[in-house]
C-alpha cells in the first residue's frame, strides 16, 4: 500500500465547509487504496490573529511563549479535520508535532528539525488509520513547543514524507501548480506538469509558493512533491528529480528534458548601488558587505567588473525599501576603503529565465539577450547561475521583458 | 519562602486589559516575597466557541480530538499571562498540563488526575520564576491530551497546591467570596471570612462557585483555599479545616466556631413524587430507584416514613424538568411491586441551613422549624445530614423561608 503525505494550507481549511471538503478529498485518497498522513496549517488568518493578540500584551513577546501560542492554531485545525473525517466514517487520529515525533532545536520561532521519529505515525498508519499532523510545530528535547518559522507546514509535510519513505508529498493550496510565468503578465502562461527541485527553487517566487527550505529538504531526500489545487480537481505540478526520471518523466520528453528553459520569473522594486573606483585588492568585498549584513540588509545580485588599473566598479542590488539604509552604510564604507563616488538607481526590476543545465546550453543566453534587445529592453546588469540567467532592467520594462522571454523560449500553451 | 498557588477564571483573563491587570496582581504577590504558581482558565467564552466550532463539523465530536481542541484555550491564556508578566519585568514561564506533570486517566472530557509530578514546576519556582500552568488539562501515559471536565481549572489549582505543599490555593473569580445567603434574596447577607470544606460543599450552589470535586480534593489534602475577587482588593472567604484551626481561626471565635449555622441555601424547581402504600419489604427501594438511575434521572431528597401495617409511603424529589420522565418510570414500577397510587407535586422548592456539627446541637433543628412555622411556611418534607437540615417547601415561599432562617440564626451583617 502506497504511503502518501498530503498537506493543506490555511485557506484550504479556512472554515467548516472547507474542512469538510478537505476531509472528502482525504477520504477519496484513502479509499483509492493508499495509506494517508496529512499535515495541516492553521485555519485562515489564525496565526496573524494570534500574533496580534500577543502584541496587544507585549511589544516583544517572549519567543518560547509565542511558540506555544502560535502552535495552538494548527492543533485546532488538525483536530477539526480529524473530526470531519470521523464524521464521514474514516478512522482518523490527530497528532501534535510532539506526538508525531518532530524533534527540533531550541531556536524558538524558526526552529530546525533535528530528528523525525515517525514511529507513532507509522503505527497508526499500519493500524489502518489516517493520521492528521499539526504542521509548523515541533518540540525540543525538553518538551518545549517550537514553531518552524516561515514555510513551516510545508517543511513538516516534506519531512514527514521523507521520514515515512512516502511515495509522494502532495501540497494542496489555492493555486493549482507552477506556471511558466506569472499568468497576470503572460496570458498564455502554461502550467508545468513537472519541474526539478532546483528549478522550483528559482521559480517559486509566484504561483504555488513553497518555501525554499521545504524544496531543499525534498531535494535532499529525493521526495517527489506534487503541488495542486485543493479546490479543483485538476492536475498539478510534480516537483521531482526530472533528470533522473528521464524517459519515464511525466511529460515523456526523455533525457532532453533537463536542458530546457522551464519558466520566466521577475521581481520589481529593485534598487542598485554602484561604488565606483574601488581599489581592487583582497578584502574589499568583505569590507563592503559585512557592514550591510550587520545592518540586516539583504543583498541580492552582486556584480564586480573586471578591473582596469587596479580600480573596479562594484554594483549590487537591494530591495528598494532597504535603499536608504544601504546607501548610508555604503557611503561610510566608501570613505574607509578609499573608493570613489557611490551612486544609486532605484527604479529597477529583474527578469530571469530558469531551467536545469543552462551551463551546457550557451545558446540560451544569446537567445535571451537578443530577444530583450529586439524588444528595446536595456540590460543594466547580468548574473548567471547553473540554472538561471538574470537581467536587471528598468522597472517599467519588466512586463514587456517577461512576455518577450516567454514567447522567445516558446513556453506558452500553443 | 511561602508557596502560593493562584487561579484565575475565564472572566478574569477575558481580554488584554484584564490579563495585564491579572499580571499586576500576580507580580504584587511575588514582590511580597512569595513563590507563585498560577493556574488559568481559557479567556472568556473561548471554550464555548471551540465547542461550537467542533459541533459545526461533527454532531458528536470524537472525545480525544475534542480534548486537544479545548485544551488550546488554556494554552492561549497561559502564554498571554506569561507574556504580560515578562512585559512588566517578572521572570515567568508557561507550562501545559503535560509539562506541569499532570497525568490523568484516559477518560477524555472528564479525566481524573492519577498523578501530579510537580518537579518541573518546583524547579522553576526554585529558580525564582513565576510558573503559569494551563488549567483544565492533563495528559495520559501515552501523551494524549485530556481535559478534566467541569470544575477542571479549580481542580488543577487545588491539585497543584497539594502537589507543591503550598501554603494556600487562591481562587480569583468575579465574585468576592462565600455568603451566608444569596444577597439577591437577603439584603444583609454577610460574606464569610472562613468556612469548612464540608460546609462549602453544601453552600456552593451560589456566590463563588467551586466544583465540589475541587473542594473534596482540598479537603483530602487539607489545602486551604481562598476564594476572592480578581477585580477588587477586598478580603475573600477562606475554605479550610475550621474545626482544627480552632482558636487561631481567622474569625477568632475559638472552638465554638464548629457548632454554628454558617449559611442558608435554597433551590427552586423541585418536584416531588410520592408512591403510596408501598409494601415494606427488602428490595423495594432498589426496585424503585434503579430504573430511575437507568433512565438517567437524578433523585435528590428521599424520604420513607416509618411503616404502619407493613405498608409505607415513599417520597422523593427530582428536578422539575425530569418530572414527566420520572413519573412514567415510577408508575411502571408501582404496578410491578404492588404499590398504591403515585402522586406528584411540581411547585416545590427547598431551603437548607448549613453548618458543621449540627448533630451535636439539637436545638438548631427546633429553631429552624419554629421560625418557619411563625413565618407561615408549611414544611412538606424534612431531611438532615451531618451538616445540613433541608426542608422542602412551597416554591412561592422559598424567599420568605430563606430570609426568615437568615434572620433566625442571626447571620446578617448586624
Amino acid at each position: 500500500m502506497a504511503v502518501l503525505v498530503q498537506k493543506y494550507g490555511g485557506t484550504s481549511v479556512g472554515d467548516a465547509e472547507k474542512i469538510r471538503h478537505v476531509a472528502e478529498r482525504i477520504a477519496a485518497a484513502r479509499r483509492a487504496g493508499n495509506s494517508i498522513a496529512v499535515v495541516v496549517s492553521a485555519m485562515g488568518d489564525t496565526t496573524d490573529r494570534l500574533i496580534e493578540l500577543a502584541e496587544s500584551i507585549s511589544a516583544a513577546p517572549d519567543p518560547r511563549e509565542l511558540d506555544v501560542l502560535l502552535s495552538t492554531g494548527e492543533l485546532v485545525s488538525c483536530t477539526l479535520v480529524t473530526m470531519a473525517l470521523r464524521e464521514i466514517g474514516e478512522e482518523a487520529v490527530s497528532m501534535s508535532g510532539a506526538q508525531a515525533g518532530i524533534r527540533t532545536d531550541t531556536a524558538h520561532g524558526s526552529a530546525s528539525i533535528v530528528e523525525f521519529d515517525a514511529e507513532r505515525v507509522q503505527q497508526a498508519l499500519d493500524a489502518g488509520r489516517i493520521v492528521i499532523v499539526a504542521g509548523f510545530q515541533g518540540v525540543t528535547h525538553e518538551m518545549d513547543v517550537t514553531t518552524l518559522g516561515r514555510g513551516g507546514s510545508d517543511t513538516t509535510a516534506v519531512a514527514l514524507a521523507a521520514a515515512l519513505g512516502a511515495e509522494r508529498c502532495e501540497v494542496y493550496t489555492d493555486v493549482d501548480g507552477i506556471y511558466t510565468a506569472d499568468p497576470r503578465i503572460v496570458p498564455d502562461a502554461r502550467k508545468l506538469s513537472e519541474i526539478g527541485y532546483e528549478e522550483m527553487l528559482e521559480l517559486a517566487s509566484y504561483g504555488a509558493k513553497m518555501h525554499p527550505r521545504s524544496i531543499e529538504l525534498a531535494a535532499w531526500y529525493n521526495t517527489p512533491v506534487l503541488v495542486a489545487s485543493s479546490a479543483r480537481d485538476v492536475p498539478g505540478t510534480l516537483i521531482h528529480d526530472v533528470a533522473s526520471a528521464g524517459a519515464d518523466g511525466p511529460e515523456g520528453e526523455g533525457m532532453e528534458v533537463a536542458n530546457k528553459v522551464r519558466g520566466v520569473t521577475y521581481e520589481r522594486g529593485v534598487a542598485r548601488i554602484t561604488l565606483r573606483a574601488v581599489p581592487d585588492r583582497p578584502g574589499i568585498a568583505a569590507a563592503v558587505f559585512e557592514p550591510l549584513a550587520e545592518s540586516n540588509i539583504s543583498v541580492d545580485t552582486i556584480v564586480q567588473n573586471a578591473s582596469a588599473e587596479r580600480l573596479t566598479d562594484l554594483s549590487f542590488t537591494v530591495d528598494r525599501s532597504d535603499l536608504r539604509a544601504a546607501l548610508e552604510v555604503t557611503q561610510g564604507v566608501a570613505g574607509t576603503i578609499g573608493a570613489g563616488e557611490c551612486v544609486s538607481h532605484d527604479n529597477l526590476g529583474q527578469v530571469s529565465i530558469v531551467g536545469t543545465g543552462m551551463q551546457n546550453a550557451p545558446g540560451v543566453a544569446a537567445v535571451m539577450f537578443s530577444a530583450l534587445a529586439e524588444a528595446g529592453v536595456n540590460i543594466e546588469m547580468i548574473t548567471t547561475s547553473q540554472i538561471r540567467i538574470t537581467c536587471v532592467v528598468d522597472e517599467a520594462q519588466v512586463n514587456d521583458a517577461v512576455r518577450t522571454l516567454h514567447s522567445a523560449f516558446e513556453l506558452g500553451e500553443g
